[in-house]
């Protein structure tokens, strides 16, 4: 028995406060094993990210750029600067994620202004947009050179496919350029139920957070250049920015076991199916007052008065606006059909107490 | 069988190119997966986080504050940034790490001043700090108000005990604080052969990057506060410079699974006598004339011209000055015996060829 | 006959478009000519600069530090730099120059991040301020460490003493510190006809951009710490934030010759009259919707379609929201009644065209 | 009598410290004089920095960019962000202000590496520009595309035009651009005697920092992109940089002052003679030993123990490298003869003291 294989935590314990709580499927595991042995070179020149270019090429219908990097900060913040000369500026709805979870990352770290605007359920249109597009060519403005925008949304939304194309089209035509934050880019194209190309490369992003961590993954997201002409030096970007991980064949290895035999989309498909089943679930229940639609894996909800602070004594889940009493249940590739049971079982006693 | 879990690499083939062409120690694999299964809180509240921080105090000898990152460069600027105010200069060797080979992140994204020092050996001293130190409350100079070493340096060279205290003495009297590279300490630990408190925490060390990625994890290290209180802001800065890694558990666990049943010494002591077997195989050959101390893992040597191009065809490693046709070749935990012999054998080929 | 002393301009042409079209008040440029001839120290240690801080001291009561700068912008970002740390945030409202108007520079050169708030008339209260002032201690949130507030505000108005008290009290209960951008100051203090003091350091404000540019000088303004235990490292920040004047007597020159006989009050009080009797003169026209109480020396107002356009062609003047027909009309120190009655008479003109 | 124009300040009061520790010339403060009164467009839409563009077109032989600025360390990041990339790195001498006097504004503000080489004389070579132009491509190394070199030197020396040439050449066959530091250009067109062309534009430079300050002007530099094709955004960056003044006519008109006449090469004459004066006059002490040619308007120059700390008690000057005992002595356009011999005089004394 090796010591350090000693296990510390309760692998019972499940929550719906996240979708980072959860581990790492078995088949991602199973390929960083796999991947482990002898000596490969470092910094990407090695087989795995090799190979995980080429999906990606083939997923996105295009000859793409990848670039493994370690966390969805870290991507969103290299594809942006990517996109943009040092005064730009970035469009994007008041509650993305660059705006709202990145500790100013974007701001510090990237040297961007962000043009936040604020939106009823996450996601931008050309008209949002419009509200921040202008002063192009005005020094004493920061340059609004990009629109970001995050699909699925922070508030668990989706964009169709004409709605990202719209955007795209209405940015170009502004001579801005397109970022999507992917980190739940699986739980999309599984709602969605069209290919992935579809919302992304074909309908006219530029750049794309490619999420993993939050579908099962270790650790891991990649920066996809889907125009690769629409960005620069973003070699150069990973590695000022922090995130070059020397040993890259295990991010590749996660990433290309996602890919392989569709399992981002099963996963996520997984997810989204579990947080159907708690919507269905919880919107008959007159006391719970659901906030936003459920087109992902993730339903946000308004309880009464000391409902979350007592239900919370059993499984852990955030606030999302503390002042509104609105909450946000987050399902992962991980949650069981039972666990979705006994957290309604556990609301409902708590509604009742 | 599970398509994602197919080997893409062929593991027969080591390099002497550097310690991070390898890949994951099979304990520290096993720790993974120990730490695998179930939801565990995001970002550091998790329970393998939590031992990591006692463990490191054990080691250090104090109360330290320990905050896992992604890599060796994000390590290294948080914890200068955590040690220096927005004016602040750092007083390095020209060939540290933070000074060749970041591409400018303590620059650009530490917003900090490297006053970079020429050496002999890698190695910072009392004397060569001063000549940097001065101009202190000249509002013209970046403040000189901390000091990086690296130990093991990039030279693998060796600090004693004696000679960090002597820089911490000297660098506290002058009202600078003092970080250290340690990306491969555990290195120095194996040569040193003493506790690595000894020089360390109580040799006056203010913050250390402890490495683990050089040494067998797949990737991870930690910033560790040896004295909090010349600390301010790791928390935050963390975050915002991107290295924050959701699943922390999974670095936490790989390290914890370094210092268990001391395997970040066992490894570190196999990599540095390799490195010792090649040495003493090479310096008896007229050809070849070593150029540092072997006091790790890393052997320095001049070749005639033509023979390390040869020689890269069959063992990959770096030009460590290639205008003086001086190469580096670096030992890993799982280079073997036979690897040595197998090099040197190539070696003697093409000096004879 | 001096060929540089060529004059290229028309002096005879006004506008109403800011109170930077206009030049340097007659006394300023005699204390510049009486600051000149001989060697003065440079970079501050200069008399002119010494006396400047005892009369700033004077003027707000008790000991300050002031650091001319060359501009507003640059003594914005010093001023909030010295008051954050490098994970800070401050909240302003949306009008606020800093968030609108510098291009970035708080974020890019001052690494902060702006939580913008919007307002009805460019004034934050605490109950605005809570709209962002919260997350302390969450590492995922750029923390709001500091409030901005714009004395008068970029609509005109102004903030009495007690709402700038109660902006302070409430702040530094919450553990943040307060900076007024006062480019505009003696307007406010003109209009309000209080000591100046009232409304800024006995109110509780940390920190102070003192503005000049704006008020018939040359160039120039200063940072003052009227807290000087809230704000560190003004001096290095100066300079590595390229905003040390190596002459700086001229500087403090005419800093100290708008406070000599008041003349910054009196400037100050003749173009808040000018803007009042422009606002007299146009409140009373039927097609024209003054937006903004008249508290300083600006008047914003709707216009009727394209009237804004063909008054340009006389009198230049900037829009304020070219979406809502809003313009803006800026008095200044060399307004003459004369040229309000002029520009009153061709806006009427415009309106029966 | 107006209480502002009183004089603080000893003007008989003169120094050998610095060329900034003078004041205005009568011919640049009479040109302010005259661009004083009625309105110009502010940010430089008015008729004198329409006027200086021309001017410096003429001066330099070709369509140039002039973008007036504030001072010389905000010239000098501009330019070279303009040049590069963000990840962009610039081989300058050691002995450079950018990397000695601007307290990491490059670093901080700029986001730049700065690869300091060695020098002798304060002048780069291609061999010497080679020590660091290497390792382009590798992303691990901060991307040497500019060099910046000084005209003259901060030793007081001169570049040949051939010299430039030489640099120009061999940067632009590696890809890289070429900044001059200016802020001392008119010492230099005065000791070379050539149109300043022959060594700015025609040799290859392509971007400036114009000097104005140091030659008697109250404040003000200006970019000038020499090769607008290889700038980019300098409109963007002045204003993001803090270095866009609103009322620029101020400063357009005291660049045209010394261009017109050629003011700024009689000034500039002027104080290298009085520079050579004093050489002459020191080199034959025996116990002064005279370090660096006088090819501009300083002299470097090595004391016996003590001589330095008492001759300061009469005339303020610098120590230019305090453990060495060299000194440095500044001529400026308003030097005299007589005080040039009244310090030979004082020397002199202590020397015998």
């Amino acid at each position: 028995m090796n010591p350090e294989s000693t296990q510390l935590h309760d692998p019972a314990v499940i929550s719906f406060a996240s979708d980072n709580y959860s581990g790492i499927h078995p088949e991602v595991l199973a390929a960083v094993a796999a991947a482990n042995g002898g000596h490969q070179v470092a910094y990407g020149e090695d087989d795995y990210t090799t190979s995980l270019r080429q999906e990606m090429g083939q997923l996105f219908g295009r000859d793409v750029e990848v670039f493994p990097v370690f966390n969805g900060t870290g991507a969103n913040v290299l594809a942006l600067q990517s996109l943009l000369p040092r005064w730009g500026a970035v469009v994007c709805a008041s509650t993305a994620h660059i705006n709202m979870d990145e500790n100013g990352a974007p701001e510090r770290v990237g040297g961007m202004k962000l043009l936040a605007v604020p939106t009823d359920n996450g996601k931008l249109t050309p008209d949002l947009i419009d509200k921040e597009a202008w002063g192009f060519g005005d020094e004493h403005r920061a340059q609004p050179l990009a629109v970001s925008i995050t699909q699925t949304t922070e508030l668990g939304t989706c964009y169709t496919p004409a709605e990202v194309r719209a955007i795209c089209d209405h940015a170009h035509s502004l001579g801005m350029k397109v970022h999507m934050d992917g980190a739940r880019l699986a739980n999309a194209a599984a709602h969605l139920g069209v290919p992935v190309r579809e919302f992304t490369s074909d309908a006219g992003v530029d750049v794309l957070s490619f999420g993993g961590t939050k579908n099962g993954i270790m650790f891991g997201e990649a920066v996809v250049a889907l125009n690769p002409q629409a960005t620069d030096g973003l070699i150069y970007l990973r590695k000022m920015n922090m995130q070059l991980s020397s040993k890259m064949r295990f991010i590749s290895a996660q990433l290309l076991a996602l890919l392989a035999d569709d399992l981002w989309l099963r996963s996520a498909s997984h997810a989204n199916a579990m947080a159907a089943r708690l919507r269905a679930a919880v919107e008959v229940l007159p006391e719970v007052q659901c906030t936003q639609p459920t087109e992902s894996n993730g339903v946000f909800a308004i309880l009464p008065d000391g409902v979350a602070e007592r239900l919370r004594e059993k499984f852990r889940f955030y606030d999302w606006d503390q002042a509104a009493r609105e909450v946000r249940w987050m399902c992962s590739f991980d949650t069981q059909e039972s666990d979705v049971d006994a957290f309604v079982a556990a609301l409902r006693a708590e509604l009742a107490a």
